[in-house]
């Protein structure tokens, strides 16, 4: 159902039937790392390219969230996929080998949030009963992709932030599919409560002219002010109406200008609001600056702490933000802005029966 | 409605309400001229860069598109997007400015069967009452993203194909809201009959380990190969019931090859078999080798002449199947493969009332 000018609200929400992450030896020893499936001690996951090691690592995050519910690849209809890398390199070279009909996306370090858009659409829609959504990031092929040769060392400001290595992998599914599925599993990981996702909001590119590639935050907030209040206005609710509104990697610069655009428009939002690339590193301690960013960041920190609170019924409803900077090596360097986008996915609590509580 | 294990049958198909066309010089040049809404002279579409060219290009295109119907951005709820360059550089300073709420794409030169593709359901489950799809390319953006500066003059073999330079944008819109516009307009342009997406085969990556990046058409034929008899299983169907099954940018080489491969399958696809990227240049006369490619060349065939046919009724059911190549210059120097992905979108006529003659 169409609400407002952005948003849907799902008549039958899907289901995160499944999700898992991997994630790289800084993040394992961040204050997320005893909650990641899998933590990839070696960066290079035995592989001789970095961008393989991503490839590698964002397979691996898809497979561990097929297996925690024995679902088979086949069982996937449409794989909606996508990392920060020039062409999808990561991507192509990753989850597409495991030959579900794909769609590549890219959405900066928001992509994670068009996954999952795109994803419960076509479930929500009848037009796949499963469905898998995957994003990925890795600091050096980032860094190789956007910044400069890791041998250079090069020192950065502290408004920067850090690239996440990690993947984060998502299936949704239609209620009756899941439901069959925890039927045939003797584990019953079901009973636990489920998160649904209940609806979308669709983020539109803004640009207010930010060129500093090492402060993305400020470049990435006006994007998600546009989508939060989007969502405020489409489904006419405040933040009151949330019990946390997460953004992606906003980090510590990006946070403060979106708190200060949403009080401008009447919003507390300090009180609700989490920022992924803020709770993933201790950054003081490693050294990460303003805080984590990437594809990876939201995508990993959905999978590894948000999910469970929601399942759990610690939180009943959540709208989480993933932000993207849509810049490239050649729009930079032609001296173009940093315009961001940021898409709103709201998820939701269910009881074991399914029942909104 | 699902239809196989990778097809959908839309109920509802979303009508092709408005389409149109940019494209370059020497396109402007080849035997798909005339068609062309408009051909810009000025390969730098007066900027200062190639990228920016491209990205004037694209945002022309869907202006053309939504004047040719009185359309206003605002009447458009989602815009579906891609280009060929690392971090969609064309979309994010191209489309993405129109304001609309964004799903940027990629899927190499088959993006603009993937846009169609998630448009289409967008508007089929009644999500949007009418979206946009959009891709572009440019002879110069690509070249420098993929291959040599320009300055080298460098040679090509002759399996290589020529990146088309244009740019073609599609509104795709319910059948009640695109009858409410006809009204409005005195044109009454619906007259014509119409063309649908009745519905769409997603394709899944294909790597035979081709990793000649000077011979993309013999690494997208497996791909077309996969998507083709996809559609031919779960559709129930074989080339008999298209009168049309055009692929994006096989060139000359991998036309040869997918028929060979189609023939061994037990289909004789030579008598239905179009190649956008052949269509559109004389590559005697304009020394193109094997053809076109790049996201634009299927796009602006699309709609330059393509749809004007079935609306016609000319063609009453086609099967339009863009190619894309997997490869990125990094996973190329790397010695990766070049994976290979097409898209399956069935177009059909309908009379001018709308009904399935």
């Amino acid at each position: 159902m169409r609400r407002g000018r952005a948003s849907l609200e799902f008549e039958r929400p899907p289901v995160v039937e499944a999700y898992a992450s991997v994630a790289g030896k800084k993040e394992g020893e961040g204050p997320l790392g005893p909650c990641f499936d899998q933590i990839a001690e070696d960066p290079m996951m035995g592989k001789k390219t970095w961008e393989e090691a991503e490839s590698a690592m964002q397979e691996r995050a898809c497979l561990l969230a097929l297996e925690k519910k024995s679902i088979r690849p086949e069982e996937v209809r449409y794989l909606f996929a996508g990392d920060l890398l020039g062409q999808l390199t990561a991507t192509s070279f990753g989850a597409a080998g495991l030959g579900i009909p794909l769609f590549g996306l890219y959405g900066a370090c928001s992509t994670i949030g068009e996954a999952l858009t795109l994803g419960a659409m076509t479930v929500a829609a009848g037009f796949g009963e499963r469905v898998m959504a995957v994003a990925s990031s890795h600091f050096a092929t980032a860094e190789k992709q956007f910044r400069f040769p890791l041998g250079y060392g090069n020192q950065r400001p502290y408004s920067a932030t850090w690239t996440v290595t990690g993947s984060g992998a998502f299936v949704l599914t239609e209620k009756e599919t899941a439901e069959k599925k925890e039927q045939e599993n003797t584990a019953g990981a079901g009973k636990k409560g489920r998160a649904v996702i209940a609806g979308v909001t669709v983020g539109k590119a803004a640009d207010i002219g930010a060129k500093d590639s090492m402060n993305m935050g400020a470049a990435m907030a006006p994007a998600a002010y546009s989508t939060i209040s989007r969502n405020f206005m489409d489904f006419q609710r405040d933040e009151t109406a949330y019990d946390r509104i997460i953004t992606g990697d906003l980090g510590e610069v990006g946070r403060t200008v979106l708190l200060d655009f949403m009080a401008a428009g009447g919003h507390d939002l300090s009180k609700v609001h989490m920022d992924c690339g803020i709770e993933i590193y201790d950054s003081q301690a490693q050294d990460t600056h303003a805080g984590g960013s990437g594809c990876g960041c939201s995508a990993v920190t959905l999978a590894a702490m948000i999910l469970d609170r929601v399942r759990s019924g610690e939180w009943k409803r959540v709208l989480f933000v993933p932000t993207g900077a849509l810049l490239s090596q050649i729009s930079f360097n032609e001296g173009q802005t940093i315009p961001g986008i940021a898409h709103g996915v709201v998820i939701e609590h269910r009881d074991a029966d399914g029942q909104e509580e």
